[in-house]
């Protein structure tokens, strides 16, 4: 599997675009893109799990519930959120002119939107502009930047992901863009992610696959512990590749799904990366648990405590919070069998072993934390006990508080 | 009922006192506190839930086995937490110290420790300073107040309380202190909290009414979601009080319970108002539920949101921040039926209900929000289902930050 350019656009018959149309009120960001496929699609999709769910979501659901679909229509600077009916009524709306431009049926277009909630979505921006979009819908990575640009509200980095791989000899790609920078665990700012294949591949397969992939991805990121009312993933794959069809159970859906949570994992770690006034990604890994759960429970724990991610803020090797985070998680450990050692590209440092603090240097500790990019590995037991999982999470700081303290006005 | 003075020294036949020992640095603050009662007495106590349990809580734990108790020793800078057999055996240590400048049995003395993890505690200087302590212990409010100095680690406020009240025709008092500002859900910097009272009241029943005390109080309480591996509160009932002795199911009972609870919410409260670098009490009731943990649950999302907790520092009326923490928090509710509210002592302000934003003025809710107390009253339903949970917060702010990003260096 290699890394390629081109994000979303680039496995065959995928087209993509992005406007400004008058949502956001700087005119010099885009808010409204349109991702769409020449054929129909086999898709699938999963969506928050908040009782609280903006209109798009729930016309979402039901335009995908048979697994097919042609195209995406996104903005950003509205979340079209606790809107009620009207809402409802705009995000219909907003998939039957994305069908109207393309020649397709309303029921093949997906809605998703991002940005303030309990605002009525200016429908009439959004009516008045929809051509203007259409008509500058591009196959290469130029279409994907700007659909890329147009779905981004507090993100301060792009992140996208384009990778080929071999299915039966044949090139198969997968491209993916996503946004979301807070209210993630995963959540809003929205988290987002569009995901296209050339792959042929059935809806079911699909589905499986991309479950798979979002539990050991955007699932396992927390930036604040919020799950926005907003957050979707959605995959569509195309058939245009050649080679053999692939279904579950079999060699190459294996290698597909693989590959999938590979984008995903990459897209995942890029959102953790660019959390709100984050200036590190703090990587947990928890490993020799009894199961893959258990595992999962203690990370989030870890990763999504306040103090840790303010110690990991000021590069403070306080692994006491660590393990204070592991006891109230809920997850199956025994303190006395356990090690924690922090890493990074500066090294590694193990602070604490069989229930008792390790002795460390204070000052390469620092150095270890001082890097933006710092990896906290737990063992709770024999690495043949196989459960293991790695969470996704950032540092707390000022630059946090500063942005969510007034993020209305 | 009325608020007396004297704190925990308040009841009768208590005595209390604090002194510097070593354990801090700074030889400015007091480290080590010791209570007592000259009779034995009946106790209740309740522990950290947190699976890595500190050495004073499994000490305590033990000697707190028969309901019965004569003394507390408690020190703050070192929490003795994560610290094997030999943190054990200082906490043994410790309980025999007191009991033999006492002259008491080590198992009537409970242990309590608060502040860093993972580092050997200097039993040592507390060898070394503990007949100094003993012999300096007093039954009026300077005794009360030494010691509740002698608890304190980023604690900003003292938090204490002493009330009368009549059982009987009879005067009951009930005296308490509390510490703890940050690593509270409840939780480290540790919360502890001792209350005493001269009532006349078996083992059994103070347990019953301390649980659902601190159920109602302590568990309602949220700074930063951690709870820490030392938190403890302990009441001791010595009977000095004249009156009928109070047994679980009587009015007196009921009378008695109320007052504990009464006590505890204040020391809760004082608590979530001290919170690390918080600069508002935030005070979330949920009315109207099918049942009290429904409540319980959603007010408890709303108050731990970082979010919410945000945009409460940045006096912002998000409200969908506030209806997404409820969405993702499990608890039972329909958005179409909930109504939002913004109080404090500057007004209050209605902003969302029936699902749908309620037209508010920006100004005035920024006037509300700006307040130090302020409150979010959220309706979900008729009240006469009567299903109603307060859960006391604060604001997250850049000093929680500060705090918290270099706590140990």
């Amino acid at each position: 599997m290699k890394n390629i350019s081109g994000g979303i656009c680039s496995p065959k018959g995928f087209k993509a675009g992005g406007i400004w149309c008058g949502i956001k009120t700087n005119s010099e960001k885009k808010d409204l893109a349109l991702i769409c496929s020449e054929k129909e699609c086999n898709a699938a999709a999963v969506f928050t799990t908040n009782r609280v769910k903006a209109a798009c979501v729930q016309v979402s659901r039901d335009h995908l519930a048979n697994g097919k679909l042609r195209a995406i229509i996104a903005n950003s600077g509205n979340a079209n959120a606790c809107t009620g009916e009207e809402g409802l009524a705009a995000a219909r709306r907003m998939a039957e002119l994305a069908a109207g431009e393309l020649g397709i049926d309303p029921g093949e277009v997906a809605v998703a939107s991002t940005g303030v909630i309990g605002v009525p979505l200016p429908i009439a921006v959004i009516e008045k502009n929809i051509s203007n979009l259409a008509n500058n819908i591009r196959d290469d990575e130029d279409g994907h930047a700007a659909a890329l640009e147009a779905i981004m509200t507090t993100d301060g980095r792009k992140k996208e992901i384009a990778v080929e791989f071999e299915i039966g000899g044949f090139p198969v790609r997968i491209g993916g863009m996503a946004k979301g920078a807070g209210m993630i665990h995963p959540n809003m700012a929205t988290m987002l992610c569009f995901l296209t294949t050339d792959a042929a591949i059935d809806s079911a397969s699909l589905d499986t696959a991309l479950r798979r992939a979002v539990k050991r991805s955007f699932n396992r990121v927390t930036i604040d512990g919020d799950t926005s009312t907003n957050d979707m993933v959605i995959i569509a794959a195309n058939g245009e590749a050649a080679g053999p069809a692939i279904t579950e159970g079999s060699g190459e859906y294996e290698i597909f799904a693989a590959a999938l949570e590979s984008c995903c994992v990459s897209l995942a770690r890029a959102i953790a990366r660019d959390g709100e006034g984050a200036t590190k990604l703090v990587t947990v890994t928890v490993d020799g648990a009894p199961d893959e759960q258990t595992a999962e429970t203690l990370a989030k724990s870890v990763a999504s405590s306040s103090l840790v991610k303010t110690a990991c803020f000021g590069a403070d090797a306080n692994w006491g919070r660590i393990l204070c985070a592991m006891g109230y998680s809920g997850g199956d450990f025994d303190p006395e069998q356990t090690a924690v050692t922090f890493k990074s590209p500066a090294g590694e440092i193990l602070v604490f072993s069989n229930g008792m603090p390790h002795p460390f240097s204070e000052a390469e500790a620092k150095k270890i934390l001082n890097e933006e990019e710092i990896e906290i590995l737990i063992k709770i037991g024999a690495e043949s006990l196989g459960g293991k999982a790695t969470v996704w999470g950032c540092d707390l700081t000022y630059d946090y508080v500063k942005i969510n303290g007034d993020y209305r006005t």
